[in-house]
Order: C-alpha cells, then structure tokens, then sequence
C-alpha cells in the first residue's frame, strides 16, 4: 500500500470504487457484519465496540491546531494506515468532498459521529473491509480508532484494536506520558483512551420504568448512557449504548471485564423483566407488540424515529412468541438500513421528507415477514 | 312542580330515579340529542350552544359570598327553576353529594364546567329531559343557562333558551343595569351574558397547520377558541369551541347570527381543505386513517385522549370515503361514551386505568363497523 500518493488518498481513496456514491451502493448491497451476532445474548445485545482516542507528538491539539497542522495529521495517518495489514483493503474519505448525503449515510452507518460529520476542518475517515474497524482522523483526537464486533463480544474487538494500534504506535509516535498513560483532548478520554461499549435492546425494562433507577445503581461516575449515535445522540427504539466512563488508572483488560460484566446484568435484569413483568406492564407490552405490527401492514408514511420504535416493539415481541418470530438480525438491519440517508443510497434518489416516509413504510412491509 | 319542598331539591331531585347512580345508568343508555344532528353541517358541526349568565339583585357576588347565601340562592333558583314548564320532569343534583365519578360524567356529558366540578361551595345543575337545556346554580354567575342543539342550529338554541330566560325573569329578580345590561362576576360577560358556540370537527385543516392562522383572521378579539370541554380544556380530537368573545353593546340576534356565519366560514374552508389538500397532506390524512383503522382493530388498551384522535381521523377518513362510511352520530356518541366515568358507568364498574384501557380498547372495537 506504500506506493499510494498521500494526496490522492487524502483526496478520497476508493480502491475499486469509481466514486463515493459507487462506494456506498456496494456498502448498501453488503451485510453488515458487526450487526450479525449470534448466540446466546443476541435477543439483547445488539453489538459491542472499543474505541481508542490517540494523538501524535509534536501535533497541537484539535484547540489550538491550524489548517496546515490538520492536513499533515491527515497525510501523517494516512501513511500510517497504509503500512498496517489489517486495513489491507481499505477505503478512505475525505469528509469536505462528501455531500451531506453521504455524511449522513456514513453517521447512520455509525463510522463517523454526529460532531465529526458537521465539522468542517480537514479530516477524513478510514474503513477497513466489512466496517468491523474503522478510524477518524481529526476528530476530537487525531485518531479515534474503532472496532466493532457483533452481539457481546468485547474481548474479540479489543484483541483487533489492539493488534492495530500496537502496529500504529510502531508507526507513529504517540502523545504519551508516564504518568498518565495516553493523552487526549479531552481530560476524561486521559490514560487509556479506550471506552468499551455494547449496544443493549432494553424494551421491557424501558416499558416498566426501570432503566433510569439501574442506571443510577451502577454509578453514573462509572458507566455512560448514551443513543445508539454516541454522545449528544438521544435513546431511540429502546437501544442503548452503555460505555465506561473512566479511562485514567485502569488496565484496559480491566474495563472490558467491567463492561463485561455490566453488560451480563443488564441482560438478566431485562430477560428477568420480560419474564415476569406485572399484570400492567404485560399489557402494554402486549398492547404495544400487536399495535407495532398493525402499522407496520397498514402505514402509508412512517419516520425514521418512530419506526425505530416500532422495530423495537416487534422485536420484544419476538422474543416473547407474541408474533411469529423474526430473526434479530433482520431488526438490527433494518435500524440502519431504514434511515433517511441509506434509504435515498438504497432507493437512488434524493427524496423530501414524505416521500422517503412512504418509501420507508412500503420497504419496511416488504422487509419484514410479520 | 311547586309542592316539591326545596330541601329535598336541593339535597338532589331525582324523579322516578332511585339514586345518581340509577339516573347515570338510564342516562347512559338513552340517546344524547344534542349530538344526533342531521343534514348538510353535520359532517363539519357537531353541535351548537347557547349559554346565558345571569345574576340576582340582592345577593353577593361568587367572590364576596358566604355558604349561606349560596344555600339561598340554590333555594331561590330551584324554586324559581319548579315554575318552569320547559324543565317539567327534570332532575337536579346537588354537586357536594355526588361522588368524583359522578362530577366527572356531567363533565363529560357537558352537563357541568370543569371548574364547578372541582369546586367545593353549595351549588347544584339542573338538567332537563333528553339534556337539552341544564342550568348550573353557583358556578361563577349565579345562575348559567345551557341550550345545546345537534350540529348548526344557533336559532333553535336560541329560541329555547330565550323562552325559559324570559320565564325565569318573571319570577326571578335579575341584576340587570339599564346601561350595561346584565351584570355579572367577570367582565367579559357583561351585556348580553349570552355566549353562543359552534363545535366544530376541523381535522384536515389541522394537519394542514392552517388552523392558527384561520383564527387569528377572525380577530382573537371577536372570537375565542377553546377545547371541546369548554374554558380551560384543551382541543382534543382536532375538536374546536368556538364562540363569540364580545356580550356587551350586541344585541343577542346579531351575536348569534356573527357566530352562525363564522360557523358556516369554518365549514367551507374545512371542505375546501379536505377536497383540495396538498399532495403532502393527503397522504398524511390517508396515512392517519389507515393508521386508525389499524390501531382500533388491533390495540389492546386505548386511552381517552388518544382514542379522541383515532375517532377524529375515522370521522374524517369516513367523510372522504377512505373507509366504509360510518354515521357521524356514532363518532359524536362514541367521543362521550369512551370517555373514563361513561365507561364506568357503562360496565358498572370502578377500574384503574389499564382495565379502562383495555375495556375502551374493547368496547370502541365493538361498536364502530370499520
């Protein structure tokens, strides 16, 4: 990959790809693996991620930096990533030559976040084939870098992370102190720079009430609540993601036990709460399993949002043998794949609001076997 | 009627009723003219109201009182009340020995103002046969006179409650000033006291968001708007009060032909919407009546207010001919019928919320052939 021109990766490098739109056609065609858990926790953890915030040496910080600093961050990287196996393969997209379009579509596809797409400095992002390891380059930190994994498999992504970004800081040189450990832009991202996420359907105990008093229980100061588009995202569709929030004076092995282990609680509490919900609560899960299913097969327009709600409410009862059952995959699928942006990419067309919602309604009918 | 002693009037008067709850059971099974309207408005009006407020030389008003003035007033009223042939076999009961339940079903028949209903002093309603005409005694004017007649019918109101207002003044002393006209507790109904209302179904000009700007042409002035349980409440099931603002310097016939014109404006621009909606709102209205037709069929609980909007969207899919036609009567009876104390009432039953729920669910499924 070395003899590649920095500035023609910088510029977007698509590898096979004639453009980006040709790029996210192929995307749409392809499964998403991180998406294709199997196995025991896979009614409710949807998936798991480790991400890790570095930043180079005798770089300012994203604060203080200038264009000029950013786009050598960017050439730096790139020559970087270029150099290490596990991105053989990759595409690169330099996110000031995406359409708005396209940035939604990479956001809903959750490889950039909601402040990265919205920014407008020199930046791009990395993505390794299948999307199970991606990186930033100039978001926050120089580098973000990504490994997602399907269903609650935190030590499967942190043994791909680790392995890149032990290969990386052979290339680069990393902001590093031994005091602290990793430095970052922000204080609480300071020692690791890791946090380890799953993303966990928690419908039956959204229904009853009790997500706010878990929360708390675990200890706000310990674990982060966030939607299932990171931070400033909000909870859609029941999904959570549930991160560590201390990242200084930790092993990394350590947080990934923890976040292991919060992630086994949360689904005995939710199988506990679907198996033995009271009289009231059973009722409105019912109520709300049969009336999901009735729009589904009756809606002429149906918005991102509330069919996020709707998948959500059909995949509880699925789980419950209220309805035929689906296989969770398809749901988790259909979370992506129905948003505004990868429904235009799908469909090939840019579309006003009702009209992707009619689209919506008619592609989530012929989706789903309910 | 004059031999009936006042004490037992006042302490209720019942009738051939054994008790509230025999009366509220026979109510609940008879038919409610008012919302039996026929002809071309019915459709867009579902009833008309006259209201008049009137006050007695010689007793304080509401906010100078004592409990015994308002205990002579009720005798005063309910004496005067007996004389009048138009109440021959009526009922009246006293507020302060009805149960929560009971207030709340003469809220929801429209029988009582909210803020009577959650008042404490002695005061009592009369209600005439087949709940045309009532009289409420000690709400914030001594005395406040209802005539209600189906769909656009002002005139009929009118006529109606004109004869027993003027029969009422024979035997009663009404502070009445040769300057203002009919004195009252608050200001605004200063004059004719007279407040004529229209209650209008307006749902396609509520999707189209053109509601606001309809009434503020009016002049906010000249015209209030308010829910369909009158002050206070607010619009449910894109049903609208409205009623004329100005008592004062008007001439009765002249308020109440501004209010029948108004209610005829309402009307075209309703069914100029309905038949020319834009290509977005048609499929909004055709996707909400679906929906409706869906979620009634389906849904295992339903609450009043939610259930307010299905009927609304029914109603109006029903008058575009996107579902098999219903009888408006049957929206109008269902909107009151569904309601929490009609419901237990109708069941004869005291239930929480979710046995409501899931009984409205039930009920509104059985009556509506859709």
């Amino acid at each position: 990959m070395t003899q590649l021109s920095t500035e023609k990766k910088m510029s977007c490098w698509l590898g096979d790809y004639n453009d980006t739109s040709s790029l996210l056609d192929a995307m749409c065609r392809q499964s998403i693996p991180w998406l294709e858990g199997e196995g025991k926790e896979n009614d409710i953890i949807i998936s798991s991620r480790i991400r890790l915030a570095r930043n180079l040496k005798g770089f300012k910080y994203r604060s203080q930096a200038t264009p000029k600093s950013f786009v050598s961050i960017l050439k730096t990287v790139l020559d970087a990533v270029g150099q290490v196996s596990e991105f053989y393969g990759y595409v690169s997209l330099n996110l000031n030559t995406c359409t708005k379009s396209e940035k939604n579509f990479l956001l809903e596809r959750r490889l950039i976040s909601p402040g990265f797409a919205a920014d407008t400095i020199p930046r791009g992002v990395v993505i390794a084939p299948g999307e199970k390891v991606s990186l930033m380059i100039n978001e926050e930190d120089h580098i973000r870098i990504q490994s997602m994994a399907p269903s609650l498999n935190l030590n499967n992504a942190w043994e791909v992370i680790r392995t890149i970004d032990n290969k990386l800081s052979g290339i680069l040189d990393y902001s590093f102190s031994e005091q602290f450990g990793y430095l970052t832009a922000c204080p609480t991202n300071v020692g690791t720079g890791l946090r380890a996420s799953v993303f966990v359907h928690l419908p039956a105990l959204t229904i009853a009430g009790k997500i706010k008093q878990i929360f708390e229980e675990m200890g706000p100061s310990e674990v982060a609540i966030r939607g299932f588009y990171g931070e400033g995202s909000r909870v859609q569709g029941d999904i959570y993601q549930v991160s560590n929030q201390l990242t200084l004076g930790r092993v990394e092995k350590n947080i990934i036990k923890r976040m292991h282990l919060v992630a086994q609680n949360l689904v005995e509490k939710e199988r506990e709460e679907r198996e033995n919900a009271s009289v009231e609560h059973r009722a409105q899960i019912e109520d709300r399993v049969v009336r999901a299913r009735a729009i589904v097969k009756a809606a002429k327009l149906i918005q991102s949002t509330e069919l996020l709600q709707l998948l959500s409410d059909l995949r509880l009862g699925s789980s419950l043998e209220l309805i035929d059952p689906v296989d969770y995959r398809l749901f988790n699928f259909l979370i992506i794949t129905t948003q505004p942006a990868h429904l235009q990419q799908i469909f090939r067309k840019q579309m006003n609001s009702t009209e992707r919602d009619r689209i919506r309604a008619d592609y989530v009918r012929s989706q789903l076997p309910i």
